[in-house]
């Protein structure tokens, strides 16, 4: 039984609130049950040093996690004056995943930059930010083909992420905080929407795992990754 | 005329959601208009080294900016690897302004820190950090009392933060950002429920101000304070 | 009765030494009592990135303490890593008073920096190295003047800096150590040769202040600054 | 056909030299093929703090990167002041590898220390690393047995890591840092001698990759493990 | 010729202002000719961890330099966030140099820290900043030795420094900034008043030097050396 | 008695393996009896900025120690985010040392970095270090000088690093880690094939020497310096 009273192939509820600020060229407030990201997009008429003059553009991703959006406070990364291992491991996934539905050379030289910012933090953290992200990146780029700036759409086809895990020797779907601290083995999936995958991170943590598990935690993947595909094209109308 | 259309004292729409976030002893979504600030109060059972043994508590408070809070992204400060002297000097601000209404020997030998986390930005930041944050205190506090951990309250009385300025000759309240990045002088009033101050911060950025005019800015400041006062006990119930 | 056997509006013995050292274009070593900052004022024909080709120049400021200027030692910040809260918040302060009375178009597209660095410390330090840096401003200027490299002059007016603070329930004027460690409220007064204002920054620590208690350390502020003004202008010849 | 002229599913040369330095408690310099890299485990009889007084030890790992390792000149990150994102991720695996194959409670509180330094690069340095990082451990481990300071061993089995990927729209097995820069999608799979799999680790740099893709990969991976795992053994004898 | 129009053997003026600051136990403003160093003795009640509890004590110094005492500015290094590898360095030097003539069992469990912060450069900071270290250490046990702390004297004998160099094929004593940035080789000695030496560090910029240009080199060294011994013996009553 | 058994003028083993890794200019692994230091010179078409459009070169170097060089563990810099006072002042010396015998003119505009990382340390590494950096140097010049770069040799003559000191009241040559830390004084000389020197660091650690103890050291030093200069020259063949 999950704590949740989730059935093991089970989503939490995804909410998707786009345009939350008002600033960015894109954003939105994700929800996978309790964990919330902010999640802007950024549009800068400048790439980084080792793609300028190459005609291609460029999409990054930075992460955060406010100080007080887990069960007990963690101190402040810009106050202790460096960035985690965890979170530079999490923005550089972000990056890659959303670059891997992106045609970089149609984008043209510009640079649209994720911010992913953990409001409430329930599991899932990078995974809702990816999801998230390709929301933000979306409406970003409507502004750019609105506004004439892209007469080619650069966005290839839809990424989304989701966590999987084996808890008390059952495979179940996106680990919520109590599953994701005692499950035997965890992995992130960042699927496409034409089925393919962009990346597969499994890790055990107490007991290893076979080819079986990994395919099964695959295919709960996949069914979480069809509720979050629609989600995200509902919030993008 | 200002650029809102507003009377020269009057404060934008003020916007207070307290419980914004779960795991917070306190939290509240607070806004002056377009400005929206994140503030939770986390408390702890341990002092500062310079406090400990002495059987009184200690309340602090830590500010950022989400990097598209703004009008163009600025960079990330942990990314950086360093918070900005003006991030510093507003937190330090926040963390003086509670404490002025805390009576540190009733809380005991804990620290409640206020993170202030600024979601959008449209000028008066800081202002709405400190009413916010007193509205995060009042909840944390609240739960120590309700759970028998206080006896007496510690929180004397209400404190507001405002900021008014001369914009175009005139003097008025509650700048937003048009007003702020073209004001003659501005300043920032921390004002408490029984008429006192806790802070004043009178700056002139073109002209410099004569006494009369300081004396205009915070007879505003007043009239924005109520405002907020009405607004925060409301929030707390 | 202050510890020192001063009236309540009577300032420390101002002392203003031009020409402290040889290779700044400005330097000074001023004194408020035991309190003594070395002041020198460096001109470079370049400006921040941010007033590249506007033809304007800058004036900024940067501060320091000596790690045994206080009374027990204090760590270096260079070994440290970095400069605290309070020392870019003085900083920023000297900068932004120091520019109030500069006309920085006049000056034209080079930069002076006033590194205020801390000798001895008795209370006050921010405010002598307001005082300090209008003369070290005031003689680097000279030299450019006298150089032919300017031919109107920046600086509009004189611009000094003094605390006052309630200590013992009594307004008094320009606080040493034992007065500030032990005071109520106290705000720190820049004033210009004019009789305007540049800055008012006014904190209660103990008990918070009314307006009326405001408007006395303002009083008090004048007959201080009066006594700084004389000084600069005898230092400068 | 691979620029080294291996067939698809052909490792590199594995070279494991053990004891290459004389402090450590263990120390091997492991190639794969042009990659070396020095591993050397140390014994301290401490733990961190979030494991002090619960009986159990710790298994970590840090990893470095010498400057003129590469092709063309990194910069050294001592001088940077900082590690990069990729530097955080690879020793983090490392980390979790080696703990994925250990009995923390078997090994008392004490902490085994890997640190991999790469000396020479030509792609698959972290995996190179986590195979040699074994043979470190069980050296050091060996010593703890032999010095009667263990009774039971807490190593319960061996671990080896190797990288595949898809090159010119084949599956191939340990690629070369020809391969790697060119590689469609590329893997690192970390894997235990009892057949089950601590880590998997499968990114899309162009094209994404489907189901039957990563089994390809895995499948290839479990041919390299299989040489590794004969190679560790004959190293400890 | 030198540019000061010295004698090769001729030491610039040497000034020593003993107790020119209130707070230190030990204080002196140091000058050979345009060069001024002020050092503060600082005695601290505790030793670095590694020689907690062994009932000795330890001197250390640091080092810096304020940002205009050069010819142009310097950046400050609290201000880039570290210290130059020429301050660490020269630190390192002054502290072992103290080292040499101190009895640490005398000394007891307690520390003195000298802090060098050179005011104004003309050649020779490092030397002269030995050269006061020594005084202010002289002065601040003194004091202890005066309060019933100390009752045997730690200090063995006197320390001195100078520089000397090959300044157009000439071997001049105590190098000013003219000399020293054209000069081909030139080193620091650190002499005892028994005649023997804590330090000889002498580096070739232009030509390399011989057995005997080092020995004329260690004999005018030991003729600055004289002077500055009876300037130090003077300083101190 | 030495501790290894060695005559008072008796160098360890020199080892030097040129060409130890395959992607740097030049390369070697020396070996002063335990101590091993892997030396690489990197070759870049670009000078720093105080260089540029002077037509000329620089040469320079890092040092870095691997965290488990040592006896105990050291900590990893890159980790601590910094570089020791002590490794700073060693990669300074290295620099020095090299360009002591390096045409800067004749090199051209163009960078040769001399990377020394110690694999093992058994004393005299910094020696050790600038004896390696002179035959990684000779290799990639070679390579420049073969591929038509350079037509003049930039190197003048050789450069050759050893440490001497007074262990038991006895001078000795190249210090092990045994006796160094025992020694009363010690210095570390630089000498050139010409018979001038580069540098001399002479300290005392216990008593201080005198002229005699340092002429003995460097005499000592240059028959080290002969078995080194052998050593390099067999190494280039």
């Amino acid at each position: 039984m999950r704590p949740s009273g989730r059935a093991p192939d089970q989503m939490r509820t995804i909410s998707i609130e786009p345009n939350f600020t008002r600033h960015a060229e894109g954003s939105v407030l994700i929800g996978f049950g309790d964990t919330r990201v902010l999640v802007t997009a950024s549009i800068e008429e400048r790439v980084p040093p080792f793609l300028r003059g190459k005609g291609e553009g460029w999409v990054t991703a930075e992460y955060g996690m406010l100080p007080r959006a887990t069960h007990t406070r963690g101190s402040r990364e810009a106050a202790k004056g460096k960035q985690s291992g965890r979170t530079q491991e999490i923005q550089r996934l972000i990056g890659r995943s959303l670059r891997s539905v992106t045609d970089l050379k149609a984008l043209g030289e510009r640079q649209i930059t994720l911010d992913c910012d953990v409001i409430q933090a329930d599991g899932g953290t990078r995974t809702a930010a990816i999801s998230g992200a390709w929301v933000a990146l979306r409406l970003a780029v409507n502004k750019l083909i609105a506004g004439g700036q892209l007469t080619r759409d650069p966005i290839r086809q839809q990424v989304a992420a989701v966590s999987c895990g084996i808890y008390q020797g059952t495979p179940v779907l996106d680990l919520d905080y109590d599953e994701d601290s005692a499950a035997d083995a965890d992995g992130n999936f960042v699927l496409l929407s034409d089925g393919k995958m962009a990346e597969v991170q499994a890790t055990a943590e107490g007991a290893c795992y076979d080819e079986e598990a990994l395919l099964r935690l695959l295919r709960l993947a996949r069914i979480g990754a069809k509720d979050i595909f629609a989600a995200q094209l509902k919030a993008v109308g």
